[in-house]
């Protein structure tokens, strides 16, 4: 079979990434930001033009999209989507991103299967019958490959391991739970709770570099930088939080390899995803071989996840 | 094809339960207690003799064995069993129980696999896609079944969620590790905290009611009808403990059901595996339907899965 050209798409809160592959090659990417009015109807606008600029030629008739929120086993609904603006109820997807494309056939997919999906098939995992990937961004998602295959589960909130209770008595999580993985390793809640801190009189530059702004990934990086105490106490803390998680999900599915990705994890690079590999090898059971990795494809990896996922349903 | 006559047997650190099975009827059992000197040959020649006090046809090729240890994917070799006295690094008890039982095929699993297997195959768990057990006993051992089939991992050390860390900075684990699940709702873990804390001068009828012996699952509900404090305090701390590492398991796998049996949810009943229900509803992500329920078939569902199991990999 000659090497199908693919179209694959990252839809993120913030900006959208859209790459052509021609078989499992990248041969043109283009980015856009996240439209924050509108709703669905304008992220539909938003992701066609990306397609456009892509210069995808006619024969490119699959479209995979990555989307950060809950999506239906039938590839097309968008469940919920808490994080795009004016996102209320299920969408349907597919099929709108299908009429906008000239009927070309789309392939909806949950953000985080998509980049597990991408490691698994290109990347650092390729070849493993089992990885969970753990991405580290504004929140912290889960994908999990079992048997070579992703797990949705059957109500398909599957690897949800930012959700998973690290402390019991811990810090509350924006979705009302207390104590998970997310209120202490997510870049909002560190943010909140960096800003809650300094309001109280704690010194720290974290809020010297974002005064109004978002507290990116990389204002964390140079905090840890200058040395700031508050800085290196919140990673700590999500190091932590991250390696007792991973910890229990090794321990529980025996997993040989564990991926860490995401915009928090690939700016602070290899000694963060090290520091977290530590704390696993501490807490898992008994001598297991797991090795903690971070990703190959860093954050083109949804992207691509998200075409050769297309690929594999429509074949 | 006619009904098979399987042979089952659950090696138990203390006892062993033999079932003869025509089809998926018991037709015979027998007990006897575990040899506690000796090592695996009076292992082997104690399982034998129990064969025998079976009565078991000459038709009846097929064994299935349960035993409380590290089982490789052979199905033959026990890699260890700790609680088994003077068992010393892996042992051939497929090859050597086979060699005694008259040249009869021997799958060995271990015990709490066979035991998931048994309720998914028969029990409460028939016609679930997946379901994680969890046997609460002198330690606390898991089985974990996902799409109809056994997960065992790639080092076969899958589903040990009595070695899932609940509290990061918690009691001292048997195992060497810190704060896991076994620690505070394993018996033998119950038992050493319940002398820990009377020879401190804490007032309980536990340490009455079991002065030398075992504090057995038993002495537990005697104290808890009696209102002792001790107990329901332990109790509660056992609750928790499983709630929090099974809702963790369930937010990660996305898991329909989960069953609780061993001996000490036995004993306690519907209202303890109610309790440890109610912990995972408020601890797991979001509003998922799973069921937390207690075991179908109790201490006969090891014998039955082991028999079953065999029955499969032969076929």
């Amino acid at each position: 079979m000659a090497a199908r050209s693919l179209i694959g798409i990252d839809l993120g809160a913030t900006k959208i990434y859209a790459t052509l592959l021609d078989g499992r090659e990248v041969v043109a990417e283009t980015k856009a930001k996240t439209p924050v009015r509108g709703g669905p109807l304008a992220v539909v606008e938003a992701l066609r033009r990306a397609v456009e600029a892509l210069g995808a030629p006619r024969k490119a008739r699959l479209v995979g999209l990555g989307v950060p929120g809950a999506v239906d086993a039938d590839g097309a609904t968008v469940r919920s989507a808490p994080n795009l603006a004016g996102w209320v109820g299920p969408f349907d997807m597919g099929g709108a991103l299908s009429d906008a494309l000239e009927g070309r056939t789309v392939v909806v997919e949950n953000d985080v299967n998509v980049g597990v999906y991408a490691e698994h098939a290109l990347g650092v995992a390729h070849g493993a019958p089992d990885v969970l990937g753990v991405f580290v961004g504004t929140g912290v998602g889960g994908g999990l490959i079992l048997d070579g295959a992703l797990r949705r589960g059957p109500t398909g909130m599957a690897a949800e391991i930012g959700h998973v209770v690290v402390r019991p008595e811990g810090r509350a999580c924006r979705c009302g739970g207390r104590g998970h993985v997310e209120a202490y390793a997510g870049r909002a809640a560190m943010e909140r709770r960096a800003r809650t801190l300094e309001s109280r009189g704690r010194d720290t530059v974290l809020v010297d570099l974002a005064p109004a702004r978002r507290m990116t990934s990389s204002v964390f990086a140079r905090a840890l930088a200058a040395n700031d105490a508050l800085a290196a106490e919140l990673i700590e803390d999500a190091v932590a939080a991250l390696g007792l998680a991973i910890a229990g999900a090794v321990t529980l599915l025996d997993l040989p390899l564990v991926v860490v990705g995401g915009g928090l994890a690939d700016r602070l690079g290899a000694d963060f995803v090290g520091r977290v590999e530590a704390v696993v090898r501490e807490r898992v059971y008994r001598d297991s071989p797991v090795q903690v990795s971070p990703t190959a494809l860093g954050d083109r990896g949804g992207a691509i996840g998200a075409a050769l996922i297309a690929e594999r349903r429509a074949s």
